[in-house]
This record gives structure tokens, C-alpha cells and sequence, in this order.
């Protein structure tokens, strides 16, 4: 082989994400725009005939099609030529088991957010990856935007000072009606115990805003205090959650989460406040990083511009060319098959940016402190 | 006088106000601009040469120039030309002395916010005003804005369903340092509990998001839970507020103050979130309105476009030429005016837009509920 | 007088602005705002009646009301206490023989724009007022907005580099319908030759981006093509014009004006490139100045910042607090008092901001030019 | 082959777009982002050893690697499994020689713009591949942004009514020095003539301005009068332009073109007014766009809001997840691969919205009458 020809592209699995699903295919997707991977097997639904039909959709050979992901796993694993990497993209209920499948026979791991539904479940996964030396990556995927990673390394380099106030918000609209008594399934998933877990749009959603505070400032939570509500009759689980927190060190701050917020399409906000200035992004403008420094003027940091080297790896185009959603969600990809080309090739694996079982961990605390909190009455409540 | 001439100007009085001093001039521009007060007396400082400067500075007469408020009360009462209302515009400490010394005197009363530094003051002040049926104005400005009070008619009519949400904040950057230690007076004003009274920031600036917050959805606090924290070092009351608020009939939300927002100027963001949609407001860019329904393309309203009565009556100007600060202050003042010449001619007064004592005691039940909420570690308070 | 007693206010009259009139209000509102003038005569209207109902709403005593321009201008001139500067905001056609009247009568005049409605009208004003030292202040106003004052110090201080490019225009899209015809008297001053002059939307609002292009680059115009339309049917005057423009020294550029632009409110907007970056303002925004360097980052000054000397001096509110545009205008009134005031005092008066005569001049001189090409299908035209 | 199958990916070739070029990698990225095309052959360089490691990194069989394109031509055509469709991403003075050798094989066609370096070329590109019938697209590529569609169907479906002016630019800066004398390749290539052809910056992105009025209003042009410019010394083509268009039935305009407006990224900006409101879209947040009605509120459409069939196919997320440039350009080959598809089968191929032969011919056919209108000192000039 030349020098400076491309590494082999990863052969790569899914399970979920069959006809109909949405995140699948923005997994799909999100991995052919640098070509690093190569889709090769499935079980992209637990119904056979639309695994099947689903699989020849994205040109999977038919022998490696699957309805069950665990003899998938096993089958894979067989093969000379089986995957190194399999996405997972069912509801959350399943992730736990389905991760563990592939682990258990060598195979590293991308998972949809959250990494389990429940804490215990997740820090089992995170041991077992470590134990095989896996990747298991968690697709946090705003933590991909090149200006949410230059955002943390001007604030994890001091750039504002010292963190006092982190304002974090992610609010969506389109459950401000009971959809989920409709039919729609997308609502279901989001709204049922059996799938989502324990709890609704803090899980769903909250769980991105906390992890996106995480990522920029590299703070830990002290304690949460929280309300949450149900505001959407015969809802079953929370659609709004007011969050108060203490961060290690002494910041403070707040995070709203909510499904009922009428108007907002995908109203996800972060802003950091340090001692000497502040940063805000808007996930609906992701190329526009707002610094306001305490002496000094306003400015405006634009993707393209003069980004940390972090940044500047996560961005394709020159500023002014508007880069999404599926880029920043190709960065983690492309974090990903970076530490998996490693690990095949035995050289030391890149530090990851891109977040791993340890932030699914750390979403999943947060998750339990918060409907603690709630159960409480409000009170102050530390992560376990 | 000829049909159609425009009513006499009252003739008023100011107390604080002097040379140096900020919200005093604001007042007065706010007077002019309608030309519907005649500045005419004047305890514009404790100072008596100060006093007397200041005064001059007013085209005020020297004989109506006082460094003492109440004999400044008691000599206008006494003119048969004495004037008809007062302007407080001292410290916060001053506030409940002063206006009592006028409004005993008959003399109607416009009082800076907050109306005095404990609920048992604002509410006697309050009962006064009634005894006497005398105006107790109090400068809750920024409702003075033409789509706030279109927000308001949106809001109260229906327009975004029942209320659910309200998320509210009053930031400022301009504390992050010590300043008071440095002998900024207006930062002495802010942190000096002898001046301020008991709270920093929820009652300089925090009470005028809570009040904007109810000015506009008409509901009333149930109860308060708050996260209060003093971050610049030395600083005596507290700089930052987290708080998050239930209002009776089930709305939930969370008002944010800060003086230590490093980076922000003037922060004062309002959105409000009902069944069907939401709307949005900031300070700094007054004229716009964004509205934003469930189902329906999110719009912007315009000052000057379209708007209820009493926002189009706000309005000077056609759309497009902006209005701001002085003029939102103006319409506080025109609002006084109307109710101060009713009452002079005896005409029934108009119901009050612009906030009274009564906003004025809610403003410091409010500050009470939050000081005794972070005293008790964040429980749930109801305001006294 | 005590040291630091405010100037004397300077007596000051009017003609147009009766009832109904929209332009005489703001001067009024401009005027009072820094309680520089003190208005003490009119003709406010040549309807007697009106004239009399109308002075009497501005509180101007009976025996100084007029409802002839010539007769107040002698009237006045004969009183020992008789006015100093007269503000004409009469339609366009009158504007000369009042200017003159008063001048001729040692008044320092003010006057709406256009100065004149042909340029040797406008030129005989300047030569008069510069033969009897009087001032002649014409009132673009939107050259009062502290952040154009910034804007003009930052281009002409270099900070841009040597200007390459200046595109402005002036659209607004109200007359995109024949109004005149339906009677809105505001409609039919626009497009009735008889009152507007020769042009429609290029005198009345095509000047004011030009005006402003200038003021803020120092540029002189070297020569226009233009291209002009009239949409509306049945409409006397052109109302949309597309202009090139070549400045001498080398810039280039267009302004666009239209009043069928449907959909704009006051869509004044200036933008200027230079070798090394450019600037961007918005009237609709006035308190942001965009400022996007060649090399570095996009940023925003805001009004109330760190400012030029100039911009400072005509802000009154900390940074965050919206000032609009009786604000701005009354920075064009506060200028032409403090000329006012040293020409009554004999000292040198300051180098003027404002804009005057020759600022008129050369508007009536662009206006010409852009009539002349568009009859000569385009052709360059100089002004003369 | 089932029901409901994907169609077999296009087989696919690349002239140009070797290592270190730009716009190859879009091209390919934007292909595979839907993965409908298999890029199996090459000349992605005219120099022999960079050919074949470029192809190496497209993971293209070397036997199908080769640095002279007119072999590549032949020797696919002569293949059982050669390409069906050839990008060309050559500088612009190759794509008409290019094209006409992969045309004349029977080869579809995509080829970036300009179509060719004169009008002549062009419309022998144009014959060629109707005679064939083969397709030949020609990438203006900003006609993919599902908003413009939208905006598309919006006006040509009367939402503004009868389009009166149309406000155009594309502005960049960053060839405000003079680059090319430095030796960057992709300065060169846009400022010297026996590359780029007669123009420069209005070949290079005027005609993208240019194109996108058209395709948004579906006027055709009626003649321009334009003024050019050449800023940066020793410069050999024109780095600005200033031009007023009159569209056939009466609309009014201008475009600006400058590659040395300092500080504009990519300053893409179209607003069409019509006699009942306007547009307005900027390329740099190409998911919103503003609709401005002469009766009624200025709103905001977004992506994945409630489009046209034709906006909503070209959209692949919800509104408030962003799509940007790669998508945009995507949804150029997806039209392409629809057509090409068609043909393939034998199916009537939809009707094409993404740019072809005829879109480049109108774009060099601007390009000549701006060149002549310049000459002739801004005569207006009918294209021919």
C-alpha cells in the first residue's frame, strides 16, 4: 500500500434504525460523509421481513441480515471478515443488553444516548468495555460541533476566567400535545416507562444539555435540585424539569428541559460565565460562537475562523459555508474510527473528544439526582 | 380655554435626583418628552450647596430648593401653586420616609423602585395612598414598553393559550469586580445592606424581572425555591440568584438575576410559554416582539406594526424608527399624568397600566420569599 | 449666575408642525428632550384657525401665534425677547422663502430636509446665512445616532483602511400602493411635484442615504448612473431608483431607494469597505455598529461603550439601554444649540457635527445628477 | 430484485478534484451523502503520479485511474460496467473540452460552473447533450438550499405578487490583497485569464447571484448596465462589479459582485420584492427565511417547517436541526441521480430544478453583456 493512502474503512454493523426510524439513518449518514466505515451487517428491526427488507435498503448482503441482534453478534464474530464496530440505535430500554452482546464478542460499540436506563446498567457497560478494551462510544452528538469544542478549549484555557454560572436549556415544542395517544411512535418511545426508562424529557433531552455544560467547562456536578412537572394530561412521565446546580468548585447555574415548550423547534442553549467574560451558542446557529468579554467588545467567532486545533479538525469547510447537524454528528464518527483504527493497528488511541461510556455514565447520575431532587420536594441532591 | 387645549401641566417636585446622579435625570427626560410636568421644587440632595446647585442646574427657583425633604413637603403643601406630585429618586433606604412625608402632605407620589426595604414599609405606604386616594407610582420601567404591554394583551387574551412556562432573567456584567471597593458609588448603592437593604441583586434588578413576569401573564407567585450566591469576594449582600418559581393555577418557571453575568450589559429577557406558543422579549432590542405558536411559522411583531390599544397608545413612532429607554420610561410618566389629572378634575381615573404600590409590595414579598428560601437551603417558600 | 449654571434655553420658534403633522412633533419632542429651547412662537399652520388651536396645544401665548411665516418673522425680529432660531418643517416647496424670511431677519434657522427644492435655492440660503453668520442647520437626522458618529470616526480614522466600496440604501415600503390617490395627505406631499419638487423617493429618502454615505466616509461623489421607476400606476414621481456611484479618490459603489420596497418599515442601512475590513449599521438597530476586520473576528461595538469623543458626547444611556430616534435627532438639536449658544456669546462656535447648508447643497446636487442620468438612459453624470 | 429496493447506485467518474483541490471533495461528499453514486473512475489529475494517488484515496481501482481525461472517456465507454455519469471539477478554461469527450461517449455530465469560458462553448455543450439526450448539469449549487426552493415556489406561486425589484450579491473578501501574487493556487485560478476566462469575479460568483435570481423569480434578464473595478494592484481581472439589471416585464435591480469586500466570508444575500411583500435569504443561515408581507407581520420560515414538495424533498432533518452546504449541494445530485435513472430505465425524467445546460448558458451570456456594458462605460446592454 502507498504511502498516505486512506486506512481501511471499518466494517461496521447496526442494530435498530430499520425502515421508518430516524436516528438510524442520520448514523447512516453521519458515517458515509468522511467515508471511514462500511456498512456490512444488521438487525435493524426485530421483525424479520422488515430486517430483511430494511437491510437490502442500505445494500447489506442478505446472509447478514439479521432480526436478532444476538445471533448477529455471534455471527459476526465468526467470521473472518466480520464487523469491528456496531452502532446501536433501538430504543433505550434495549441498549443495555444489545451493548453487552457485542462487548462480549469483541466488538466495539457506538451507542445512541442514553448508554442504559438505568446507572447500574450503564456503569456495568463501561466495565466491560475497559476490561476488553473496547471502544464504547456515546453519541452526545452536539458535543460534535466545531464551535462547541472551540467553546471548550477557550473555556477549559481560560479564556473567561474562573467558571461562575453555567445557563443551559434544551427545549422542544413538539410534545406540548399528547401525540403519543395519536400514534406516533416517535412520541411513545419518549413517553413510556417500558422504553424511556424512568424518565421523560430529562433523560430524553436534559441529558444532551448536561453533557454539553460537562463538555465545555470539564466541571462535575455537586447537587441538583429540580421541579419537574407533567403539564400534558395522561402523560406518564415528566415533559418539564426547572434545574438548579451546584458544580464542584463552586459554580452554580440552571437547566431547563422540556417537550412542552410550544413554538420552539430543538431550542438547545448553552451559556458559560466565567469571571472576565462569557460564551453562548445556539444550536440552531452552530456556526456562531457569541464571545463577550467583561472589558471589551462583543464579538462573534465563526466556524472556519481561527479555531483551536480541535476545532479547526472538526470543520470541512472554509467559514461562511455552513456546516449541520450531520457534520457534527460525523465528528464523533470520525473520533470514533480514529480510536478503533488504533486499537487494530496497536498504536496508542487518540485521547477521546468525542464521549465515551464515562459521559454516559455521568448522564445517567444526573438522571437519578434529578428525579431524586424531585421526589424530595426540591432538595439538594449529589450525584451517586 | 378653547375645546381641544391640552390639559395643565402638573407642576412637581423631585427628591434626590442632584448632580451626579443617574435614574434622577432619567426621570426627568422621561417627564419632558410628553410635556406633561412642570419640574418646580426640589430636595434634589441632603447636600445643602449640592442642593442648591442642582436645583439651579433644573431652572428650579431658589426659594423651592431644599436639602430637606420634609420641609420641602411641608412648604409646597402650604403654596397655593405647591406642586401637585413628587418623584423619589433616593437611595432605597430613603424611599418609605420620603414618600410618607408627601403623601401625608397630599401630595401625590412616584417612587423608584423598590417602593421601600421591607414588606411592612411598602405595605403602609400602600395604605396611606389609599387612605388619601393619592397615586403611589412606583418605576417598575421597562413595563412601560410598547410590546411589552402588547405581550401583555397577547399573553392575558389568550393569544398563546394557558400559561405553562415562564422564564425570565436580569443579568448584568458591570459588579464582576469589587467596584465598591474602589468608590463606585453606584456600586456602593447596590451591595451596602445600610442602603440597598437586605438583598444585592434580587432586589435591585431580580424584582424587575418578576415584576415584567407578572405584569404580563397577570399571574401570582405561589411559591419560590433559591439558589443565592455571593461571588465577588468581600462583597456584603448577594450577587447571583437562581430561583426557580410556581405560580398558582400551574405554571412553573425560573428567574435568573445576576450582577456578576461578565459580558452582558442591560440582560432582561422575558419569554413565556402557554399551550399553543410562546412569546419572547429582550430589553436591548425593545421594538421586536417574537412570537412563535405551536402550529404556524414563528413571527416577529413590530413597535408601530399592528398592536393592541394600549401598546399602539405607548407609541410615538411608526415601525421601523425605534423607541427606547426614555421613551418606555415616558409612558410611565403619561400613564401618572392621566390618573393625576382625573383625580385633580374629578373625573373617574384610568385603570392603571403602570405599576403602583400594590407592584411594589408584590416586589418585596417576592424578595422576602427568595431571602427566606436560600436561608432554608432552597425549600419551596409561599410570599408572605 | 453661579458657576456651572446651565446655559440660558435658546428662544426658539416654528413654522409648519400643526395639528396632524408628524415631523413638527419630533422636532419638538428632539428640542425638549435636553431642554436646550424653549418654544415661544408659530406659525404652525397658514390656516388661521388651525395655526391658533394648533399654538395654543404647544403652550405658545396667543399674540406670538401667527398663521404667516413673513409676518412672524417681523413680528419676532421686533420683539427685545424675540426668538433666536426658527425650525421650518413645512412641505418641501416652502422651505426657500421661509429660510430666507427668517434669515433676513437675523434668526438662525433650522430646516427639515431638503434644504430647498432646486439647487440654486439651496445655494442661495447657504451664501445668505454665511453673509449674516447665522446658522443653517438641515436636519438629516440619521447622522445624529452615536453609533454613525462612531462609524464616521472609525473611517475616517482609518480603521478600515482607504474605502473601496460604500453601498446604502434607503427603502421603505409603504407607498407600494397608490395611498395618494385614497387622500393620505402624508402620500401626496411625496409624490406631488407641486410640493415634492422635481423627484419622488430619490429627494425624499435617496438623499438621506447619500447624505449619510458621506458623512460618515468624507468622500465627495464624483459622478452617478442611475436608473429610476415609477411602479405604482398613475403616480407622478419616480419611486424606485437604483444607483451606481463612482467617489472620487476611487470608491465605488450603489444606493438603492424605494418607497415600493413592500414588506421594509425604515429600511435605512449603510455598509462601507475599505482595504482592511468594513462596517455595518441598521437604522432599525441603530445601537449595534457591526465592525468585520479582514483579519480577526466579526464584532459589535454598541452604543454606550468605548467610543470616539464624538459618539460618547451624544449618548445619554449606559450601554443596553435602548436610545432611538428622537434621541438621535436630538443630538442634531443639541449641536445646533451649543453653535447657537456661541454665536450669542461671541465665543468660536464648534466645528459642526450637525449637518448644514452644504450638507443641503449637496444633497439638491446628488438629486440633480441621478435625474439627469436616468434621463440620459444611465449615462454618468457629474454633480455640478 | 423486492418491491421498495433502492435503485443500483449510479456508476460514477471525476474529472479534476485531485489532492488539495476544494471543490472534488464537495462534489464527492455531496454524492455520497445519499448514497447514490459508486465513484469508480478517474482523472483527477492531469499529472500522472498525483492521479494515481489521489484516485488511491477515493479508493478507485487503479486500472481506473488516469491523468488523461480523453482516455478515461474512452476507455469507461468501452467498459460493460463503465461509468454512466462523469463531475467535472477542472479550473474553468478545461470544462468545455472535458465535457464535449465525455458527452460525445454517451457519459452523462455534471460539470461545476462556469459551463465553459464563452457563450459559444457553452451552447455547444448544450446541443451536444440534447442531441444525445444526455444530462448536463451545471452545479449552482445554492439553488439546492431547500429554503430557496421554497422561496421559489413562494414567488413564482404569486405569495409577493408581481415581482418589482430584486436585490442580489455575493460578496467574499478574501482576495482583498492580492493573493495570487503569493502563489495560493486557488487565488490564481480566479484572477488569471487563461484560466478563469475574460472575467473574474463576475464569472466566478456573480453568475452564482445572477443564477439565483433567476431561478427563484423565473425572469430573464432584459439588459444590464454594469461598472467594474479592479482594486488590488497588479490584478489582471476585475475584482468588482456594480450592476443594474432590468428584467423583461418590468422588474428592477442590482447584483453585486466583489472579491475584495473585507471582512464578508461568503456574502450570498437575494431579497425579491414584489407588489405585496418581499423575501430575503442569506446563504450564512440558510435554514431561515424571511418573509416580509406588505399587510400583516414579518415571519420566519425554517427548514422542516410546512414547505413546498419541492422544499420538503430537498430537506433530509426536522426544523432546528441545521442542514448547511454539503446537504444543499446533495440535493443537486439527488436531482441529478433521478434524472440520469430515468434515462437509464427509460422512464420520462422529472422535471429538472437543479441547474443545467441552459442555467450555464444564461450565466456566460451575463457574463458577456457585463463585460460590454463596461466597455462601453455603463451602456445598458441586451444579452445575446
Amino acid at each position: 500500500m502507498d504511502e498516505g493512502a486512506p486506512p481501511r474503512r471499518i466494517r461496521w454493523g447496526m442494530v435498530g434504525g430499520g425502515r421508518g426510524a430516524f436516528i438510524g439513518e442520520v448514523h447512516r449518514r453521519a458515517a458515509r460523509l468522511d467515508d471511514g466505515y462500511e456498512l456490512l451487517a444488521g438487525a435493524l428491526s426485530s421483525d424479520p421481513e422488515r430486517a430483511r427488507l430494511s437491510a437490502q435498503d442500505c445494500r447489506i448482503a442478505p446472509e447478514r441480515a439479521h432480526a436478532d441482534y444476538a445471533a448477529m453478534a455471534r455471527a459476526e464474530a465468526a467470521r473472518p471478515d466480520g464487523i469491528e464496530a456496531v452502532s446501536i440505535v433501538t430504543p433505550n430500554h434495549r441498549h443495555h443488553a444489545v451493548a453487552k452482546a457485542f462487548l462480549e464478542q469483541g466488538i466495539h460499540v457506538i451507542c445512541d444516548k442514553p448508554l442504559a436506563t438505568s446507572l447500574a446498567d450503564a456503569r456495568d457497560l463501561v466495565a466491560l468495555a475497559r476490561a476488553r478494551n473496547l471502544l464504547l462510544g456515546v453519541t452526545y452528538n452536539y458535543s460534535g460541533y466545531p464551535m462547541v469544542r472551540h467553546a471548550r478549549d477557550l473555556v477549559r484555557g481560560g479564556a473567561i476566567g474562573r467558571v461562575r454560572m453555567v445557563q443551559a436549556e434544551f427545549v422542544l415544542g413538539w410534545l406540548s400535545t399528547a401525540l403519543e395517544a395519536e400514534g406516533a411512535k416517535q412520541a411513545e418511545w419518549r413517553t413510556d416507562p417500558a422504553q424511556a426508562g424512568p424518565s421523560g424529557v430529562v433523560g430524553d433531552v436534559g441529558t444532551h444539555a448536561f453533557h454539553l455544560a460537562q463538555f465545555v467547562t470539564g466541571l462535575e456536578l455537586e447537587a441538583v435540585s429540580a421541579d419537574i412537572a407533567t403539564f400534558v394530561p395522561g402523560r406518564r412521565l415528566e415533559d418539564n424539569a426547572t434545574m438548579m446546580l451546584r458544580w464542584r468548585g463552586g459554580a452554580r447555574g440552571a437547566i431547563w428541559a422540556s417537550m412542552v415548550a410550544a413554538g420552539e423547534t430543538v431550542g438547545l442553549r448553552l451559556r458559560v460565565y466565567g469571571e472576565t467574560g462569557h460564551i453562548a451558542w445556539d444550536q440552531s446557529y452552530p456556526d456562531d460562537l457569541q464571545v463577550r468579554p467583561l472589558n471589551g467588545e462583543a464579538h462573534v467567532l465563526a466556524r472556519g475562523g481561527k479555531l483551536s486545533p480541535a476545532a479547526k479538525a472538526a470543520t470541512r469547510l472554509v467559514a461562511g459555508l455552513p456546516e449541520g447537524f450531520f457534520e457534527a454528528f460525523a465528528n464523533l464518527y470520525r473520533d470514533y474510527a480514529s480510536i478503533i483504527t488504533a486499537l487494530r493497528e496497536g498504536t496508542p488511541p487518540p485521547e477521546p473528544i468525542a464521549p465515551t461510556g464515562e459521559d454516559g455514565v455521568a448522564g445517567l447520575a444526573f438522571v437519578e439526582a434529578v428525579l431524586n431532587s424531585a421526589r424530595r420536594d426540591g432538595a439538594w441532591v449529589r450525584p451517586t
